[in-house]
């Protein structure tokens, strides 16, 4: 399937010069959402995850249909003060200044195998945030899972060696 | 399966009063994620459904394995700003001042049946504004499903007559 043709792409948003992912025309699309979710688990099928962790609010949209399709239970990242019980943080920075994320601290287990799950893979700020809470839970992660993978912009050679990490299609430059 | 036992409740959250209903143990928890999610399509199954809305961000959650299940596409409802091509917007008024959520024009066709998916009812004001721009899209609302209904803040009563509003459990009070 030519998923490239399923993402909408958008000149010059949020700001000029960028040329912005739309994945919400591959999401309203049956078949092709129903293919996306197959394979962004298929990797990871034979791999005994325990948890899908999602990133707030994209990876929401991908992580729990393949927590549903492998039976298993999911795990959230949300921005800080979204969580009501205690929780771990970890402040990042992003282009404008600093952000932070959080996960509850009784939402992973010790050595649970984890399968982390976004749409989209940029600077990695966010994720880099999300993997550090997740191994300060004492959790695995077995691998990480995206749709669209961004390379120009550095994020995927700052996980690459570490983590198995997935994507579906990869954009040369905006 | 005893949800209520699955759901943590937290005294005094997000203000004193409030005995807030979270969800993430039951997401995090395989046997009873599967469950709810069976158990809030199941009402649906042969209705024919075209799309699943989900509403941001608890919603997404709870509504994309609900459409995956089925075999359908989701559309997004999202707060204002957070969708990057052309939107619908409506605008409500929640405790603390006006907040206005936005769907792209272009995510359901006139006619499509669909399936709006949310945690949680409390007073409704998203979930109105959400039935009025699917509405306004032209698609028919064929149901409401839920997890947790919270009558007496006043919303079930608001949707139940005019749509098929499903829920797995409800509380009395606070």
């Amino acid at each position: 399937m030519d998923l490239k043709s399923k993402i909408r792409e958008i000149q010059d948003y949020p700001i000029s010069g960028v040329n912005f992912k739309d994945i919400t025309t591959l999401l309203q699309d049956a078949s092709t959402f129903k293919f996306v979710i197959d394979k962004m688990a298929e990797p990871f099928q034979d791999k005994k995850i325990d948890k899908i962790v999602v990133i707030d609010a994209r990876g929401f949209l991908l992580g729990t249909p393949i927590a549903y399709n492998m039976g298993v239970g999911v795990s959230l990242v949300r921005k800080k003060g979204k969580l009501p019980y205690k929780t771990v943080e970890e402040t990042y920075q992003k282009e404008y200044g600093p952000d932070t994320v959080a996960m509850h601290e009784d939402t992973l287990q010790k050595g649970d195998k984890v399968l982390i799950v976004d749409d989209l893979l940029a600077t990695g700020g966010t994720l880099d945030a999300s993997v550090k809470l997740v191994e300060r839970l004492g959790a695995e992660i077995v691998g990480i899972s995206l749709i669209v993978d961004l390379p120009f912009l550095g994020g995927s050679e700052k996980f690459r060696d570490k983590y198995d990490l997935q994507y579906l299609v990869s954009y040369d430059s905006e």
